[in-house]
């Protein structure tokens, strides 16, 4: 018996098989039949893949049944503290820093006392043509939950 | 001499006066003829605000000259660390933590290496109605800055 | 135009007069008219209380209307970092590092990818009598949400 | 002589063994006879196993005697602090954070000064059906402990 | 109604009730029959007096209602974190952190799996003569507690 | 040239022997004609054993030569800091979390300004019968020093 | 007696007067005759200003004696922490989180083992025009100082 | 498929073939034409190089295609935290805290609300010769964004 | 009854009234007729002064009984943490994180296994002339205590 | 090409030959002909050796041209953050907290603004016999550099 390959180990191999067969994302998630983002975070090992998911995945990347055994598994969700610096990332906790306290108040003005939820939750990056430079929009689009005993 | 109110004693006297005068956030950023994510952030403490800004905010919210002389200083931005654990907070670093890597791939796959403004930024909440319950939409909108020497 | 009284500043009010008065929680939860656990975190700044309720709470503890109006504030939530090594507290948190892992087992087991909701979540504490010393029985209940793109 | 097999090491082969024989927590309990939660626990490394139950264990699952011995030793016991931030575990962290203090005043009021043990203690995670959807059930059943000098 | 004296305020009137009345802890200790580490312990904050016993050490030590009502309070109970580096409490971390793995292999062979209770509990400070330089003994003693589901 | 086995490594496989050979600490301690809580402390990494007291050390547990001289380096001694949360060992850090200032002002009291040496320091876990449950009393034992220029 | 006015207090003083009297660095500068960096620095609470700067600064500013004194304390230098995470500083500390091992290489490449001085040291921020938007340039200017021993 | 060489297993490979083969940055810099320090960052993982730009290094400093391919990789940026107390990058980190809120001031009044960016932005390191010994001057340049919704 | 005021109170007043009547802290040594580093720690309240030095130190800073009492309290030792990154402090915990383990090395190698007390201990700060820069000399002395069980 | 040898690699195999070699410290001061706490430090890793150095310190412990090659390595200075607290080397970072504004206060009296140099920098460490034991004795000796612009 040997242990299951880790989801760090797993989404190494998935990038380099993704550089190297020169395949983007969106082709990825073309053959998921899967949302774009979500193809991108299940692959770096935040979600569970379904086996026919995790088949296709490694069917396309070239990858073996460690991988695709891997990828099924359950994830423990969660960040390397190191990569939250860096700063294509960093950029979005300082506008959380500066701006939290600000969403905070137009969601309980809007919607009560309440949470937007981060599990029946999407996300979307897109690109917005703009004479003054494009743009990068993310969007975080989560359902409310009340507060409710 | 006296100090200047300090940003956060400002932004406590402006929340009570909300309060106690009734009035919507929506209703101050008219006022403000501003957007109402914008004036929420700077009526906390995050934004300076004009001097006809913090004139017209003052009379609305009957809040007196140190208010006003708080509210056009040049902040030192960022948020009380406790603050992030609240939970309608929290969410959105959740969120970071789970999709941040994977916004850093989507972002270098589209725009190639560089960053998501937090500067040239906006920021939208919105409401978006869903039979299976409505929906905090979030809208992260800065231009992409791309490494250059 | 005074800021409103902190949440904390008004806990502590609501925490003398409770012991002057000689009132328990499980009497001024029958005056609101709601669960026990949900008046004492309520009244300890965690939840917004409705006006009625906050009329109601000072009437019985006779506090003032700087209470009253603190009462109903939205909360800002969370604890004092400190009071978690307190060992009644900290017990909870040990309980969690020796069982969090299998609690996350248990629940991915029986309900697939998701979590206990905290916000639609209740939370009971009751004495089990038991011949080799009663027992402490907390049962926290709530909502599963699945993961859901 | 080599040293023993560490606890993580162990519990990385129990879950690979289990994910292949395709067998669940209860029937591992069952096999055990002892309760589901313990069990987790104990073989994630939590609790050590008599010479009998990591006999059966390994048989049950395959694993050999390097596990065997593993799971018998005597655990120290906690869990990797990045695990805390996983959102299936953190809503249990969030939940203290905001009812810790009521917890406490609750246990106060019907014990007195005193702790519920997180040893002499028992743990259950069921599914209650709801119309609204099914709940998570965690219950933290522990003796009271008064000081007593 | 006025917030109860905090727990820190209350200890240093104590404290500064004892200097300048020239009282030892051990005439205190008397005062409220009561063992002496006990009683610092208890008046620095850490555990409730009874009515009697507060109404005794503030006779004894001339302090006012005030006090006496607080010195009744349930604690939360800790330290200020730097007062772990005053050297004369950080050489029972060094030891700790010097003897602990060595302190738990001990209570695991002599008592088996379990702890020793810090709440079922009584701690003593004692001088011992030596030629070499009279020793300071410090006896820690708790109910010995194994894990029992 | 290799470099010398470190004392953690040393450590586990002492352990490993120990536990395999069915030893106990007792009977090690014997053999070192050595304190038993100090052969525990030594063998685990804390204090460099002399060559003759490594020599029967190891020809009792049938270790090699790495670990022989691995057992009498000068260590580097301190505490993995996730050990520290581990139940057994942390009921220590939380009774001195309660306790340290009282037992500095019992210190002080009786002795002056000065600390107890945790270097000039003997350590002892025994066991005492008690009708109520048996008790883990742990002694602290070292040589006052005052503060002298 | 009294304490001599903090460093950060007598800082708020000068903002406030240099806002209300509408003075900008650079006349503040020119009154004391000194560079314009070295001044709001030192203003700010990190150098002590020789009694006639004090004198001039605080006629220029219409400050009192106790600002006076104060200014010319020595300083116990640093920032706030909190300060370190305001976006305009952080860009800073981001440069040094990325290029920090390249400006070390340099440095050794060209003047061997040592460092820059950042006490005989000058600091200069400047604008420099640039068609795409005008440039903020930072220069760090410290002598090297090699490891001698 | 084997992961891609890490950004750090290169950098440590470039920076000994460099000290064996005995090139200056310089050189490496001449031979990628492309300015020294963004070179010497790029070349320790903190910039992606062109296929172009890895082929000339790799061929110069005659490291395999493993290390080509590695230094085309987008990088997570950043450094590990343990280095910034090395004292020759640790005289910035204390530049920046004695002299970060001066920054801010005579940034903000030269140029209005912003920043400056670290994105578009050059670094450079000269020595400038000093009867009193020479200098290290750093300089920091990049574009100032205002803060712009 | 008042709380006795705190030490760093007394020591702001120190400072105030030491810089106020422009003494050298050689002459309140000298009226102490103490050595002079130990005195100026002790007034920074890291040492007890005994009621003769109390009274002399305020009649010559001409300070109040208040001051005279608190300066006589037995101390809680230690630093506020911001101190440490004050540059003149900081260059001595650099000093230790750069030689820190070769004063290890050198101690054990002279005197075996043990440590240099810092209770039986003294410091001395002087200046040593030098034509390429006068020096300053920290000498730390303490007796050496060995691990003795 | 393989990276060169770590820093922390070539010190262990410096301190394994040392002891099987049984040389002193100062005998292979003796052969290096330099200081006896500078060689330590930079056999530990702290200083780089010249190539002569480095050849004989390898000639005497008979270490190959891997630890040869790494000797004369530029280092990165820092000290693993858990030795910190190993009672030998944590006596010292003690004797700051309690000393180090104490330090400051007599630096600046005696040399007025400025520090210490830790570059210019060097370190002795003697034993002083004395009839109540003896003393270590550790000399801080480093150029005073005055704050100037």
């Amino acid at each position: 018996m040997t242990p299951i390959m880790t989801k760090p180990e797993a989404a190494a191999l998935v990038v380099a098989a993704r550089i190297r067969k020169n395949l983007s994302w969106a082709q990825i998630a073309e053959e998921l039949d899967a949302p774009k983002a979500w193809c991108v975070a299940a692959l770096l090992g935040q979600h569970p893949l379904t086996a026919e998911q995790a088949e296709r995945a490694c069917a396309l990347l070239e990858l073996d049944d460690a991988v695709r055994e891997s990828l099924q598994l359950q994830p423990a969700r969660g960040v390397d503290p190191e990569l939250l610096s860096d700063p294509t990332i960093y950029r979005f906790q300082e506008a959380l820093a500066v701006y939290g306290p600000a969403i905070k108040e137009l969601i309980h003005e809007e919607f009560g006392d309440g949470i937007m939820s981060a599990i029946n939750f999407k996300l979307d990056v897109s690109r917005r043509a703009d004479p003054d430079g494009d743009r990068v929009v993310v969007t975080f689009d989560g359902k409310f939950l009340d507060y409710r005993w």
